[in-house]
């Protein structure tokens, strides 16, 4: 899909498509309960995660997330590694499963542009990035494409995570050219817009000591999505508007643990809707805490899958004995001729086509 | 595979598995959170449900199960669709899929077959079985892998599927030949064993009155498995002994919902790990409620996954971009010479080969 359409238009279209999902928001159509899974220490440290989300009368989606911080030192794999599945309601039937590490990274750059958009200066054209890794890819590509940046500057607990970032970022596409590596303390003081998307340890954060930092300062808070994990000093957060992805989730696990009720601000949607009430906030000191929403997930799904049709792209595997009898589950095994039918996800192809 | 070892073979190491995992069960080990899920009323009526378990240190399995009632009327389909995902919990990734509609027809026959080991008279010669769609099948066949059955007698609500009933288990391989359908008091009044397994609707239950029975009536009660959805007489249940697959699930879900804590036995597992206490009970009323416990799709994901290796069957699918650098979602998109490497599932293959 990226060959076909290149990474900006991608970017540029999971953008629309959640900034129109954010707006159309119903939490009577569209149910999406908190986010449960399993943390463990064997046989290393890690999360896995079911984050489910249904379109009632159409879809429910699951993505499945791990996050295993010394994935990439130890194994040379992302941190973040993810599959999304849809299913049919009206059968029962699973109809996609898709990688959903990219798209992770993707819908993940793009929320916070659009939270940005709304949070941030207009103005902004100077992004610091603290940590480095696979997410800061997709969080300055995804700011890049909604503001005029001038420079950008990076900053990783590890030299050599920043070092690589620069060649990282030098993708066909990206506008600003200017990336360098800094110090943290003048990434903070300088910066518009900050994302941190860090693997900080659990009651090792806050990343970075408040200090001061400019009047309308915008910090896209990415990393912390576990309880206990959090990246942002609780007093930046009280002199802030903080505005949660996902109001429920973020108190458990986002920056939204340190605050209470009281010092939290409007969810991003309801933002986003009643646009007017906050225009003021672009200048003042904002946070977006990010934790992650399955709705972002299921709306990158949908776009995948509208990508797979329109391009012919993706694979029919057949997973399923369908007996012609469904209430014989014994068919296929008794039926030496028994041939494998047409899977639904292949009808479905065919009627499209 | 039930091509390769036949259907017998494989019923049976699914009971011996089964069997097994209840003995060696620890939850401090294999951890099982209650199920979750969504149900509408739109397009239809039905539930879609996942069903997580992990076992520390290796593997999560999430089943996905979809319950549509009206699915063989409506659509041709099998009530209950299914399809379970392993993970593995040292990298996140996901290692493997399978349809899991059979394999649900077959644990759930497997399990009931334990029960009634345990709890039914081991002289049980007469079954009968309320509801005769999919599940009656599995659970009639694994039952006649246990017991030296004679007679079976069906009812359905429907008599056209307790006529259909006869051919579909015509299949090679099941010892008992008389199966005949009949009246609900005959078949309450002579069984030895009754399965009970319907989609009577919510709040229409029981499926039928209590009456006089055999002293050692055992019912495994199967199509329990929803808030409100219930199939056995209270009165019956409150002179028996009623004894739950999962505990947690069945006070929300299954015939427990209908009694207090203390009208509640023991479960399948303290039942099976403490049967010289429990001896006498073969000769009472008892009933297993059966809700369906993901650590029975966990066993079936395994036996399915090691005779895909020992037959070398199953299809290694490529959902996932590598990149060579795990800190760089874009590589694949801005290298146009990229290359699909092998999949870690592949390579698990090529390492046991």
């Amino acid at each position: 899909m990226v060959h076909r359409i290149g990474i900006n238009a991608l970017m540029d279209e999971m953008i629309e498509r959640l900034t129109s999902a954010f707006v159309a928001y119903d939490p009577d159509e569209t149910i999406i309960p908190a986010r449960a899974g399993f943390q463990y220490d064997r046989p290393d440290i890690g999360l896995l995660e079911w984050m489910p989300a249904m379109q009632t009368g159409s879809a429910v989606t699951v993505k499945m997330v791990g996050y295993h911080p010394r994935n990439p030192s130890v194994k040379h794999l992302p941190t973040i590694l993810s599959t999304i599945s849809i299913y049919d309601t009206a059968s029962g039937h699973l109809v996609g499963l898709a990688d959903a590490t990219f798209l992770t990274a993707l819908r993940t750059g793009a929320t916070s542009a659009i939270a940005s958009k709304f949070m941030a200066s207009p103005r902004s054209s100077v992004i610091g990035l603290i940590g480095a890794g696979a997410q800061a890819v997709t969080q300055l590509h995804a700011l890049d494409r909604v503001f005029s940046l001038k420079k950008v500057m990076v900053y990783d607990s590890d030299p050599a995570i920043s070092d690589s970032f620069l060649e990282r970022t030098s993708f066909q596409g990206l506008n600003v050219v200017q990336v360098n590596k800094n110090s943290l303390n003048d990434l903070l003081q300088n910066s518009d817009i900050i994302c941190t998307a860090t693997s900080v340890d659990i009651g090792d954060g806050p990343v970075f000591e408040d200090t001061t930092t400019q009047p309308w300062l915008h910090i896209n808070a990415v990393g912390s999505d576990f309880p206990g994990k959090t990246e942002i000093p609780k007093s930046l957060l009280q002199r802030s508007l903080v505005c949660p992805d996902f109001p429920e989730q973020a108190k458990n696990e986002g920056e939204c643990q340190q605050l209470s009720a009281a010092e939290i601000g409007p969810s991003l949607v309801e933002l986003i809707r009643d646009r007017e009430k906050y225009a003021y906030i672009t200048e003042i000191p904002t946070v977006f805490d990010s934790t992650g929403w399955a709705l972002e997930d299921q709306v990158a799904a949908d776009m995948l899958i509208n990508f797979a049709r329109q391009f012919n792209l993706g694979t029919t595997i057949q997973i399923e004995s369908v007996s012609s009898d469904p209430r014989n589950p014994y068919q296929f095994a008794v039926d030496k001729n028994y041939s494998i039918p047409v899977s639904e996800f292949a009808r479905h192809k065919n009627l499209e086509a």
